[in-house]
């Protein structure tokens, strides 16, 4: 089977130029001009339009079983709903309960995510430390092809992660060349705040970023990257949603430290307006954490992407129905915190990125798959377009204008946040593993015919950590002790 | 009883002036040109000298139980050699072991600081939380002059306070008016550094500043800071260090956040080279944290006192001889931690600072005194030169030269940090409570002369954190809730 | 004559006391509790209030002649609504004519100014170079009690001031010991955009603000700072209105340069939407150099006060009526720049700030009156409550509300940028020079009793900057040269 | 005439992979493992080694009359040295006098360079502005290829450039679709400073690195690029120097502008001790602007290139001989500024980079070449390793270790800067436009070889800063004039 797309304008992070792609066994075969591709290829025009890597989200939350509830999407519908916008892997997350081994959770998880319908990965929560995690850990990342953990540094009493699990497990990823990540948000202080705003009155979801203030996030993404910094590992902050958090990633990055960052596409375009909302079920549809922010802060998080302190930009699509936020109807602490948007990444970007000026298409790519794909160490499989790649591709029409809405949207939820944006530029057509699996706004695709993704160990950087460890590293001083006689 | 000091330059934070200074009962009464004051009353000529107010030294440990020993300075000894150096005030720490009643042991500290031959107060620990502690925490405040506490973020196992503990107590000290204090070292960090530097073969004391790097420090900084900003707490950071807390700080300050640092007068002129020293007992002699750093941090602090960033200098004194550092004979995790500082403070900060043109006279008694009276809530009484003050004053001969050494130092203890150090400037008379009490190199006290001075709460800064609070306290929802049938 | 102001709250910049003060001969003679004056004072009940140093304006323009026109306001009714909102002293400015003689310029602004009826000094500005203005500066500085020069960045083809200027009356003004200060926008840059604008067709106030944006602002800032460290100089930037201003001063000072910031009540609380105002006049009353901003910048120099990164308050005084600002119908850079606040300075800064949560009642006397006199060295002279001192007061009732309006001031111009602003807190009595000037709403002054304050050159920082310099001067190298037969 | 290097591991920016390297025609023709290639190409075996994209200098000065002389190395020796060190690519300047036509200049520089033995191409300096200069900057960016403007900010008297140039220049550039380019130090300054340093008794090259201070150079970076900003063109900074004008860089990129920096080898490796060598000739040879810094401010530019504020490596090669140098005996303003390089920058930034943990080969890469060609537009032409690139290609043995030597190297000239200095990683084989052009330490390349490389205009960020410009521009308020009866 084989696939060639003809007549479009190749654009991937380095480049842009005028090439056909073709396409065979799921591989990228062949770039070029007037390319000589067997007889027998389906075939895609292009028509001028787009030719780049499909998106990697990196953070998604596919059936997570939440807060007392479970995310109303599954794998296979919202890896579907991610090809109809261009999207072509993501990375979703295991998470253990505490004193749950490692392995357990992550073979329930395969077994969940076996009916995806495009590639995905998994980075796997350390929420707890014992000998046997630390073992899981070597597992994960030599058998099952697991480089990267998770770490929640907020969820008091639940999965919170305190500064012990966070030094062993970081420790532990170093050794074996796996990137950490943690959730930055200090647990104690949001605790504290939710205990004084509903000491102050506060029930509906305006209490929520109430108790979850910027700094909350600052201090934490500090602290994981000092830890980092202390124990020579990288590290990579989910979700940075204001300022300080940005500010600590940039502080550390401008010292030649290795720190990544991850932006949501809400996060850029949505502020905490709307958990005023007069409605209480649109304000507890955008109720998520780190919450939304004033615009000051999406106006930093736009800098740090152009700046290129953030790399990465993803959607933590979680889906939770009004039905399942009115567990919290009269205490904000209890509404499922989560949102969707796997789907509108893509063109959020595009519009508010490409559209508006603050990014070049290249940038763009960059953003939304190649550099997700080079920190997690699939790059050139993913986030490329370059012979041997895996054939997933997206053919982005930037003059098709739509309208996002719940209404028309292919995720498995009631509700849009970008519900009513008209953005300029779509997916005309996804490739995933070179077949065409959405076109003329419809999907093709049969339950489990996404791929697990191993994602090999020791990316690049690890060497270089490794030599910069060896040239700093102190000698003790030899001396000759004094004794109780002297 | 009055005094007279007569034929000097009054030199005060905010100005300098030809004046003479009439002292009675125990206090300034006159500041002016040609005093018309009482016959019989003793005379100091100042000769041309400089009168200043005396030196507050704001971190001191006299008699403290620490690591398995006690200190060699007491409170007598001490704060005589305070005197000496032209210090006339003390704040030192009461730490109360974790479950111990807090009253407990202030009462205990109150008694050992009862033989002090200058004035004192006390910062007490808060090394473990429960009710009985917010209890005592009123009591010392209402009833006992204390306006500030003191929590350590390092030492795990032993006196370290988790962030719930920072917290709470953070909480209590708003409500209460005291200032919250930190000594920001990451516990955790620490204890890993610890293992692994002693792991990789390090026992000596060159190994203690690889355990406490200073990135440890800064990490500590900014999270109690940020935990100051969220509860609307202001904050001082004792001892920094490093420019990694000093960025915190001025990080801070420049939002507007009322937070404030002290720097130790070693930390600005001692390097850590001296942990390499061949000499065991040498480079034991100078363990103590966060250690010395740097050059570069050096540097660094002298920026953060000219830009105002860092507001006092202390000195941390803490005395322990050679025969107790060599506890940590073959683990310098058991180097019992501290040095001494508080006779030379003064001269160190002169030498380095006014004759070396990084500060003015005016600035030298604002970081000497004047800072740390407004901070702790004490000025005018202490550091300053206005009728009605304490008369506690240091006639300041800025041509004296002299060569500091444990051979003639006044300190109890058999080393000196400052070893060696040429100074040009010293206490040439110092007064305390209206008596002259170091003159012609020879200390004049009667054991118990010192006073405990109270220190009163809600200095005026915690009106302005109020209004703040006030003005930007939000608002509630007003909503229908949705219902089921919806 | 002599003066008892009874019953108020006496706050300066460093403390605040219940306390008497008692003046004469237009100076304190005392303050304290329960004063023991001579019979026939006249007696000021503060009923209560607070007793504050009267307000000092360090940047004004009275009777200046600019643009075409001359400010509507003179010395004389400047100086009286300086006094009816609490401000006792203004510091003006000398603008010669490029190549006019200062000193003629000099005696031509003390002949206006001469019917002053509060004191006064001037700024003399160096707007051209040769050698007699060198000359001329020394006179200035030795003879007349001028100890600042300033330097215009802006206004190309009139008074800017080329590096070369710059750099040579900064080096004239170290040696004499007087403090450079600079009205920072990038002249070339102004001149462009302003032809720009006009291009796209602006005619209006609003393209004033779009020719001077804030990076205009913030290079020469930068600009004028760097020149000033180079060469060793304390600078004063005027009217910093934004944050890039803010940060390059910050930025100099965490360095430990002697840079200091002024800005204008109007800065902190009037934002660029006036520039849209529907009305002509309206938006036209607005237009001054450097313009309003956004809040975003407005919050940024609130943090700048509350850092203490900008240490003064100023209004830059410059009245312009309705038909003088009506020569730029048409063309907005005809506009005469310039807008009035000379009277409400302190309560705009009150309301705003102490009442505000931003800063302590002794924050607000530091940057209304003692920061600038201790910057321009007539401090404690003015600024301060302390026996010798001038008696220039206001007393201050922080209950008091009132709204204001062109209406009601008495600035002889018509109209108020602050036009409807209602603020708690206002001058209830003033005392310039031990008279009671402004009382019950009613002024009491006569022509000409205001008086020229010389201002000593060789404020405490230059001994300080000259310590620094030899500490670090390096050192020629002794080689022997290579020959030509080598 | 066709090769293939065999046997290596490809390595480029953004990846790194087991292929074998087809060269046809030029061109690169194929990449991949057991390639299929036609008989009789020539092999090289990289044995195991690395094969990257030859280097590209951006920034050289070949056969360049400057101060009364020209430097010793042509554009045949120059280019083959450049091979020689594995760099395939120069970009060298063109500079008019001021007056002459910059087209004649072009031509002039044309000529010179026929005789080059590698690819080279030119950036154009303006250093002067009339309707001429204009037209000819269109006429080059049109018809000649050239897509970048450079401008000395110092060199008062002779080629410095006012801010009206930069100004009408920038403008132009913008237009054009061409980048700015500026040498940044304040000549104003560097001219004051020479006279006083001189006044201070230095005759020697220690007085050089004296009038050229950091901060000067700081602010002529933050001048530029302010004036980019303002105007929105993008800006590129040549051998930035110091952690001044990294900062000034930084905090612009953190804005979102769009502004690139270059180092040079030599200011990451030598300190500013080299000018206080005894033996004058040595410390002579070091002298180029701007200076060589401290190592404070070495490691602050390995942290710009770490955190990419930094993009581009060059060498600035500007060959003078001793007896050159010797035209500033006893005045080292008359010593020719200008250092060699261009042979020895690849390996030093392997060495004191990769090696030493601080870039990983793929980041070596893109500082070395894909970064250049990217910002000067002739990416994936230069600078990648991709079907249809200019086969270009060094192939590097990490492990072969040499010491650098003025003895051994290919420079025409008498001193090397790195002189004695050890480095692990050289080029073992070099291709050039699909030829071996040197291997075994031998050259193999004939006069003129080299071609001379068109670079087009409007790479793609300037179509995001016309999106951006269009996106924020501001429209005229439409209002109702006021007449003369209002
Ligand atoms: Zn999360
Ligand atoms: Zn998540
Ligand atoms: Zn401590
Ligand atoms: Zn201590
Ligand atoms: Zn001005
Ligand atoms: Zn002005
Ligand atoms: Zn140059
Ligand atoms: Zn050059």
């Amino acid at each position: 089977m084989s696939l060639l797309i003809k007549g479009g304008t190749v654009v991937t992070a380095d480049q842009t130029m005028r090439a056909d792609v073709y396409c065979a066994d799921g591989r990228i075969a062949a770039v070029g001009e007037a390319l000589d591709v067997p007889a027998g290829a389906e075939v895609v025009d292009a028509g001028g339009a787009l030719v780049m890597p499909g998106g990697i989200d990196p953070h998604t939350h596919m059936q997570l079983p939440f807060m007392g509830t479970v995310t109303s999407e599954d794998f296979e519908s919202g890896t579907a709903a991610a090809l109809a916008g261009g999207t072509t892997s993501i990375i979703d997350f295991v998470i253990p309960d505490p004193q749950q081994p490692l392995m357990d959770a992550f073979r329930t998880w395969r077994g969940w995510a076996e009916k995806s319908v495009a590639d995905y990965g998994f980075h796997v929560a350390v929420t707890w430390w014992d000998d046997s995690v630390h073992a899981d850990m070597g597992r994960l990342v030599r058998d099952e092809g697991v480089n990267s953990f998770k770490h929640f540094m907020a969820y008091k009493g639940a999965i919170m992660a305190p500064d012990e699990v966070l030094v062993r497990s970081f420790e532990r990823a170093l050794e074996l060349g796996a990137m950490p990540t943690v959730h930055a948000e200090n647990g104690e202080l949001v605790w504290t705040l939710q205990q004084k705003i509903k000491e102050r009155g506060f029930t509906g979801p305006e209490g929520h970023p109430l108790s979850r203030p910027p700094e909350v996030e600052g201090e934490a993404a500090n602290r994981a990257i000092r830890i980092a910094q202390v124990l020579g590992v990288p590290i990579y902050i989910v979700h940075v949603s204001c300022k300080e958090s940005l500010e600590a990633i940039t502080r550390a990055r401008l010292e030649g430290q290795r720190v990544f960052g991850e932006v949501l596409a809400g996060h850029l375009v949505v502020d905490d307006s709307v958990y005023r909302h007069p409605d209480w079920d649109t304000a507890a549809a955008y109720v998520m954490s780190p919450p939304f922010r004033s615009k000051e802060h999406q106006a930093a998080l736009w800098k740090g992407l152009q700046s290129g302190n953030l790399q990465t930009t993803a959607t933590d699509h979680c889906c939770f129905c009004a039905d399942q936020k009115r567990m919290g109807l009269g205490d904000f602490t209890k509404i499922p915190n989560g949102t969707a948007g796997v789907e509108d990444r893509m063109a959020v970007l595009w519009h508010h990125g490409v559209n508006a000026g603050r990014m070049t298409p290249n940038e763009f790519v960059a953003a939304t798959s190649a550099n997700a794909a080079k920190i997690f160490n699939i790059y050139p499989r993913k986030g490329a377009i370059t012979p041997g790649a895996d054939a997933d591709l997206v053919v982005w029409d930037p003059k098709a204008s739509r309208t996002i809405s719940a209404k028309t949207h292919h995720q498995k939820i009631d509700f849009n946040i970008f519900e009513g944006m008209t953005v300029e530029g779509s997916a005309a057509v996804t490739v995933s593993a070179g077949e065409v699996v959405w076109k003329n706004g419809t999907l093709d695709v049969r339950t489990g015919r996404g791929r697990y993704v191993k994602r090999p160990n020791f990316s690049p950087m690890f060497e270089a950590l490794g030599k910069l460890a060896a040239r700093t590293a102190p000698m003790p001083v030899d001396r000759k002790l004094p004794t109780a006689a002297e």
